[in-house]
This record gives structure tokens, C-alpha cells and sequence, in this order.
């Protein structure tokens, strides 16, 4: 197997110095691959595939305390003020420096953020429904993460990722995590990848002083699945109701009860870090890789 | 046929103020099978499927004096300071009022434009490379344009466009775009869609101060497919020896003489836009809608 962040010579794989990728050949027809075979996965729970926008409206992550416990990994899109004097002035002086570095002038409100996880989404936009049975959703999304250093499909200021979610009861959740981790499992030993489960925490911002960090580690509702040890290629998530309650989104019991707000969990795969686990293990060349159906 | 601006009905379609859809069931099915059959159009010259990131480099914009022409439309990804004190200074205020603006604190410096076009990308990508023959890529990337105003599917802020480019002398780039247009418009006709091409001018700030502007005035390089009159739905464009003098791409003559700067041409297909066209024709019941092959 190939180091830890030495996969810049990888034929399909062009890198920026600004934490992207650009993929391109066998490289890219694998990263669909998987994607299909995740998709696959999402249909065994005849999940319902959504396509949301590349950004989430600023209100709707503050209303899950996201600027609170994620500020740092925040990517927001911004314009300038439309006003011609305003755009006149951008212009007429060095918009971009010597060094690549872009001079603003007065900015457009900012109203969204670009896409941090897949599924906040789902939540947003199913603000104030009432489920009567658990309900299963996939969806794919460019992500955007900013961290103070990259790696090639390792670590990447944005990057795709494949989410499964389910909103349920607490037992439904369960379950479904359950059955997705055994699926994955499968799908582990399948490619004949080196992958195990781990309890993990969020990258939350001054951990020691959130209570949602307190809580992760007292009681993991947060595992990833890692290669080699050392890098999480998949996530599987359980939010209890804290989503539903956010955006009063209930579910019914079926014994005639009021309706609670509905629990939800994910399992999420990062893209580029499966790219990333296939070449350590089976080398840059695509005859070595393992197929990936269907 | 419904009028302009009420798709507010479809189903499987989302819509938020800020000017981005969520696509659905049978509509985000339709979005796919056109963009397969885009990519099939491609395959008929062998193109290369490449995945751009979601940014480009604002120093590679600047280089093809991007903001000169269309500051107004750019949108840039920014992060607040990654210093502790400036992220705390963030969360502790109120990151988000009422109206839902975020109040940034200083912010880290801002390098990249989330793409505003899917071919700019290729074009730094190939930059300082030679070409011994003519060679054809094909990219699909969500863009972003900033407009006054938005409607659903036909006017968005961040919507998806496939484009299929050609690099090679200016006889290739023309004969590209000329076959092009044949097998747009069989697709055209095939789908019974009521589509003409006609000149058009790219949306530049203060045009008539731009050279630029008065060139496409003089002699059109722009020509978009309008679906009923009015909505571009696809757009070619011949770009000249622009982009390969800006990047350092040249092309070798065969006849032994020094390279070239390449010339370059594009079709481009805004995805959401066909999906607009078809359910003004044939309304927002999906039995309704012509079958995309293949």
C-alpha cells in the first residue's frame, strides 16, 4: 500500500493547490461506480433520490446551531453589491493581485452557505411535514469543508458525498443503521478493502466548551468506517429527534398518539476518500482495481 | 404551452427565494436522461468526460479578463480568518439576524469564482500543453450566475450546464460547431420542441464600454438555441484562438510549421432550462413528456 498523501501521480487525478480535485479517465468512471453501487445500496430502503441546490440557506443551519459548532469548516458564496458604482470600483481596481488573491469591495447580503453535509437539506426541506411511516431519502452533494491543510482525495476543501437518511421512529433509525452497517460491511469485504468501525466525534469549533461534543463522547452516535486505520471513508449517524425538532417535523405512531417529532440518522460515504482507499491498496493502476457493480 | 414564470406547480420541484431548485422524482429523472443524451451527443467525437472542482482559480478568470466583463455575475467562496479569536468574535455576535443575513467577521484571502461557466475550466487545465490534432472534452458543473432577478428553471442562481468543447484550428472548431448544430437541432425535432437559433451577446457589464461587446455585435460568435422566442436553452460558441493564446495552448499544423495558439469552440446545454422548455410544451404531468434516449 501507498503513504498517507502521496497520491498526486494518480493517471485522472489533477490537484489545486486550493484543496480540489479534477478527475478525469478511469479515475472518474470509478468515482461514478461507486456512486451507482451506493445508489444500489439506497435502494434496498426504495429511498426516494433528491437533488438539492449547492447551498443552504444560512437560517436554516443556524436553526440546527451549526455557526456555533462548525464556523471554521463554513464556506459561504457571496456577490458584491449590485450597484454600478459599487461593481465599477471592483473593476477599475486589481481585482486579483499578484498573489491570487481577489480585492472585494462592499458585498451583496450573504444569505446561504455552500452545502457542509448532504443531508441537512433533507431536514430543511421537509420543515413542518408529518410522516405516518418511516421514510427513506438519497441524496449526493458537492460538500464544502475548510481545513487548515489538504490531501489529494483525502482532504479536500470540496468534495462529493453520497448520503442515505431515514426518518423514523427511534427504533426505525436503529434498524437502519444497523442493516446500512452490515451492508457496508459487505460491501468492504467485496472490494477487499481494510475497513473497520470506530466511534468518532464531530471536528467540532472549541470542543470542550460545547455540550453536542460532551454528549458525542459520552454516548457515540457517530461511527466511521476507516481504512488503514487512520482514514474515514463512510459515516453512520444517529440525530435521536434533534433534526425533526428543529423543523417540527413529526411522525405518527399508528396507537392513535399525538404525533412525536421524528428521529432521523444517516450513513455517508465520501467519495473521493473511497478513490482515495482504492488506490493505497491496489496501486495507481486501473487494471489492479477491483470491480464495482452493478 | 404555460407562461413564463409559473413552474412554481411541478412536481418535484422545489423553489427557493434565493434562486435555486430542488429537483425530484420524475423531473430530476428527466434532468438525467437529457444529460446522458448530451453525453451520448458527445461520444459522437470521442470526447473525454472530465470532473471539474466546484471553483476555479480567480487568477485563471483574471488571465481571460473575466472580471472586466462579468464582475456583476461572480460569485466567490469565502471563510472567515481561521484564527480562534476571529471565529469566536463570529459565533459570539449574532451570526445570523432576522432576515436571515450572516454578519462575516475578517474573512481569509478569497482565491477562487464558483464556476461560472463549465468550459473555463478546461482551458486552464491544458494550459501550456500542444495538441498534434483536434481533441474533445465534455464537462457537466453546476454554475453560479448572480442575477437581479430569478424564476424557476430558467433563471437560477446555481444551475447545471454540460458543455462539450472543442480544441483544435480554427477549420475544426468551426466544422465542430456546424455538426453541432445539426444534431441539436435533430434532438430539437425529435423531442418536439419549438427551438430556433439566433445571434446572441454574452450579458457583459457596461457593454458598451467592452471591446469585447461590439466584437460579437460586429461578427457573432454566440448563437443560442431559444426555445419559444425567448429562453436559451443551449448556446455555441466560438471562442477563436481567445483562450488558447491566454493558456498557452497551441496545436501543430502537420505541414512542420511552428504551433499555433489552438482555437476553441463550445455547445453548451442548460439543464434546468430543457427541463423548463419541456413542461412549458407539454405540460407538468410526466406521461406528457417526450422520451429521452437512450
Amino acid at each position: 500500500m501507498t503513504r498517507a498523501g502521496t497520491l498526486t501521480g494518480v493517471p485522472g487525478l489533477a490537484w489545486s493547490d486550493d484543496g480540489q480535485a479534477t478527475l478525469g479517465g478511469p479515475l472518474l468512471e470509478l468515482a461514478e461506480r461507486l456512486d451507482r453501487r451506493f445508489v444500489a445500496l439506497a435502494r434496498g430502503w426504495e429511498a426516494a433520490e433528491v437533488r438539492f441546490p449547492p447551498c443552504i440557506a444560512a437560517a436554516d443551519l443556524e436553526r440546527i446551531d451549526y455557526f456555533r459548532s462548525f464556523p471554521h469548516l463554513a464556506t459561504f458564496p457571496v456577490s458584491l453589491d449590485a450597484g454600478e458604482d459599487n461593481i465599477g470600483r471592483f473593476t477599475g481596481g486589481a481585482p486579483v493581485g499578484a498573489d491570487g488573491h481577489v480585492t472585494l469591495t462592499d458585498l451583496a447580503p450573504v444569505v446561504a452557505v455552500l452545502t457542509p453535509a448532504a443531508c441537512y437539506h433533507l431536514y430543511a426541506h421537509h420543515r413542518g411535514q408529518r410522516f405516518d411511516g418511516a421514510a427513506y431519502f438519497t441524496t449526493r452533494a458537492t460538500c464544502f469543508r475548510r481545513e487548515t491543510h489538504y490531501l489529494p482525495l483525502e482532504r479536500q476543501w470540496s468534495f462529493a458525498m453520497r448520503e442515505i437518511v431515514c426518518l423514523g421512529t427511534s427504533g426505525e433509525t436503529r434498524a437502519f443503521l444497523d442493516r446500512a452497517t452490515t451492508e457496508v460491511d459487505a460491501l468492504a469485504i467485496e472490494l477487499g478493502l481494510p475497513l473497520a468501525w470506530a466511534p468518532a466525534t464531530d471536528p467540532f469549533f472549541r470542543p470542550s466548551r460545547n455540550p453536542q461534543y460532551l454528549m458525542q463522547l459520552v454516548e457515540p452516535t457517530k461511527h466511521e468506517l476507516r481504512f488503514d486505520d487512520r482514514l474515514a471513508i463512510a459515516s453512520t449517524n444517529l440525530h435521536h429527534d434533534h433534526f425533526g425538532r428543529a423543523f417540527d417535523i413529526t411522525r405518527t405512531s399508528g396507537a392513535g398518539d399525538a404525533p412525536q417529532p421524528v428521529h432521523s440518522a444517516c450513513v455517508a460515504f465520501g467519495i473521493e476518500r473511497w478513490l482515495a482507499a482504492v488506490v493505497h491498496r491496489f496501486g495507481s493502476h486501473p487494471a489492479g482495481w477491483p470491480q464495482v457493480g452493478p
